[in-house]
């Protein structure tokens, strides 16, 4: 069975918890806090998660691991079979993930653990953030989903990523980065009603205490 | 015929320029700088370069493009055919774009174009790139290629980012990044031989003098 390691509050993490779930593949969690120890960084060797142990070995980076699910396993696609339209789903993944997630990422300190994050980064996660929304915005489809009328891998980058990139802009710029998309904020309200986001929210916020309590320890 | 969309200062233009001549598939190079400008941004929905033009429209994200290559072009494979390997090799290629690429991408304006980056910024290139480099040793094989016997998707992106991320780390930081890594001195040496990586770096020289003319007008 498809074992998936690490830790649910961690987004990337759940990117590919849901694309598991809503193909309906049978697995197992198994609890990987990732880290620079030699038996953590024996099967992540950046130390992070999520990772996926199939028969073969451990399989690292978000956007391979769901490919190769979307390549090996059955279920509900969630790339187009069209070699270019499969092309345009995954850029849109890729740009959330490089325009938004990323820049976002270096101010999650100071946005959700109370840390202080220079002022040069803020800068520039700003900058960059601003740039990234208006290629959502020129890019995604919104009909009713990111890539279109079917749930896609691009959904699930959105999901797990748009809204923690959201929160950074309103707590450190006091932007509402979604101001001018609201084909974007529906699909956020449509995603959150699903079965199993909900179950994903619902194991985040379970999970949620012990991981702060981890991270306070580290400080 | 395939069109690839940008210049050859690039170094993601010339990972696909190199995938493209090694698989033997003929293509036309279309001169495009991007930027953010409307005529660009119907091209790249973030102003970015490299793009392939393909019967149906345009493909962005080197990662994509290369992808989109691979399944949808004939000539010489590389990616390996069965999934989980063809999942490592991945897995390398994006270990070296995150952990490697990106972090040394925040400081190419000091390193390569005469201007200064904050401190903060460069404390934080240098502190994921020595955890970069050290992910590369783990998981890179340099047996000889990055992933194994073959040229694959891996090399592309060790070729045309870690010596730019070498450049940073001795420049900015008086680091040798490879210091440890003698496997990966070794193939940089062999693929700076290839016929096809010859050519793309003596059309980048070629280009040089423009693009640094084109850089010191936007300062």
């Amino acid at each position: 069975m498809l074992k998936l390691y690490g830790f649910s509050v961690s987004n990337y993490y759940n990117m590919v918890k849901l694309a598991l779930l809503e193909k309906g593949l049978p697995f197992e969690e198994v609890p990987f806090y990732a880290g620079n120890s030699p038996e953590a960084l024996a099967i992540s060797p950046r130390g992070k998660v999520p990772v996926l142990g199939v028969e073969q070995g451990f399989i690292n980076e978000t956007a391979v691991i769901l490919e190769y699910i979307e390549q090996s396993q059955a279920g509900t696609p969630l790339l187009p079979s069209d070699p270019f339209e499969r092309a345009q789903v995954l850029a849109m993944a890729k740009e959330i993930e490089l325009y938004i997630e990323l820049p976002a990422r270096a101010c999650y300190p100071q946005a959700f653990f109370g840390m202080q994050v220079p002022d040069a980064i803020k800068d520039k996660t700003k900058a960059e953030l601003l740039l990234g929304f208006a290629s959502l915005g020129r890019h995604g489809k919104f009909a009713p989903y990111v890539a279109g009328e079917h749930l896609s891998l691009a959904d699930l980058y959105f999901l797990y990523s748009v809204p923690l990139a959201c929160a950074v802009g309103q707590k450190l710029f006091d932007i509402d980065l979604l101001a001018d998309m609201p084909g974007a904020k529906a699909l956020l309200e449509r995603l959150e009603q699903n079965p199993n986001v909900k179950r994903i929210a619902a194991d985040k916020e379970a999970a949620m205490p012990a991981f702060m309590a981890m991270v306070a320890s580290k400080k």
